[in-house]
């Protein structure tokens, strides 16, 4: 297989929530509070956002380098990209990303609401309907031979894990619990059935899922 | 710092043995079989000379896959290019590493014996004399921003964290044990008063030891 589908560094509580209800536009995690999820990526050398110099570059230093690597199209949910539900009421508001997101390749965002592409920096946003499939196959056309990651968010990947349509599977699983929001799994293991998973706990409190098609 | 002196991939037994002493051009192990030190990365879906398809996409396959991200040279000890001692008495035998050699950047190889530089395929080999620091400047110099791979075997390596010029290493132990041999330490805990450190096992049943600079 030349070009996989990728999940990549998707974090999870130890419950197995990736997100809170209530999204709105102040809060892209809904209640619940996303900082617990990504201390284990920030404190890398690789992180992106890091400001100062230093950072871990342990096991976690692998995962967060690793992001972007053979990489060459992303597909995320309507609800990573921005709050709004139905048709577009304006197109002003270009996305929870700012001026330089970090994708730094094509993006594609599903949606069954039409929506002019736009480019920020050397990230390029389009908006597509479709079944996974299909949507699969343009990213994979856009991504001229290098792999797609699928960024999420928890919707967007189990409708892909029920299409049978991913090939590795990153989740880092956050010593956090929240009770309640958007849930990926009950249990890694839910899995097992067509996946190799391996489990690796970090010394930062993160363990993570490694997963691949059997 | 931007750019950083790598040792990635680095393999050695139970018992801190990287290789067999008695090198020949037929052995370029010496005494000790190198067939278990490798097996970890041979068995990932990204190992560079796999035939098959498949091979494992878990944790180790995250290492294979770093061993050339951002790096645009390596170093090596003569002793990973032949097996030959002394002033070179012929140019004919290009090393062990094939006409498509796995490193694609320019190679420098420590040596007091001048040799004129060569290319196979995207490697080109040149041979250098100086102390480590020396040879850490042209190399960096020519991977023009990247890193540099600090290669091995275990005496090159030694030399450098003698020097203190090794930045972030990266170190497999397999479950082998050897006995005798070219030794890179007693144990990892050795470098402690210098780096961090993190060891990880593998369900492969090797051990990841990862450490950096404090």
């Amino acid at each position: 297989m030349s070009q996989l589908l990728r999940v990549q560094n998707f974090t999870v509580s130890s419950d197995g929530i990736g997100a809170g209800e209530e999204q709105t536009l102040e809060r892209p995690f809904g209640h619940v509070d996303p900082g617990g999820l990504f201390t284990w990526a920030g404190a890398t050398a690789s992180w992106p956002n890091r400001t100062d110099p230093g950072g871990s570059r342990g096991l976690d230093d692998y995962f967060t380098r690793d992001f972007a690597h053979n990489i060459g199209a992303e597909i995320m949910g309507r609800n990573k990209f921005g709050p709004q539900r139905g048709p577009w009421r304006d197109h002003e508001w270009r996305g929870w990303w700012g001026d330089e997101p970090p994708f730094h390749t094509p993006v594609f965002v599903m949606t069954h609401h039409e929506r002019p592409s736009f480019t920020l920096s050397d990230t390029t946003f389009h908006f597509v309907g479709g079944d996974p499939a299909t949507v699969l196959d343009q990213a994979r056309e856009a991504a001229q031979g290098k792999d797609v990651r699928l960024g999420g968010g928890v919707t967007t990947i189990r409708e892909f894990l029920d299409a049978d349509l991913v090939d590795t599977m990153h989740v880092a699983v956050a010593p956090v619990r929240f009770g309640s929001g958007l849930r990926l799994w009950d249990s890694p293991d839910d899995l097992h059935d067509r996946f190799h998973h391996e489990a690796v706990p970090s010394p930062s409190g993160v363990t993570h899922h490694l997963f691949w098609r059997k």
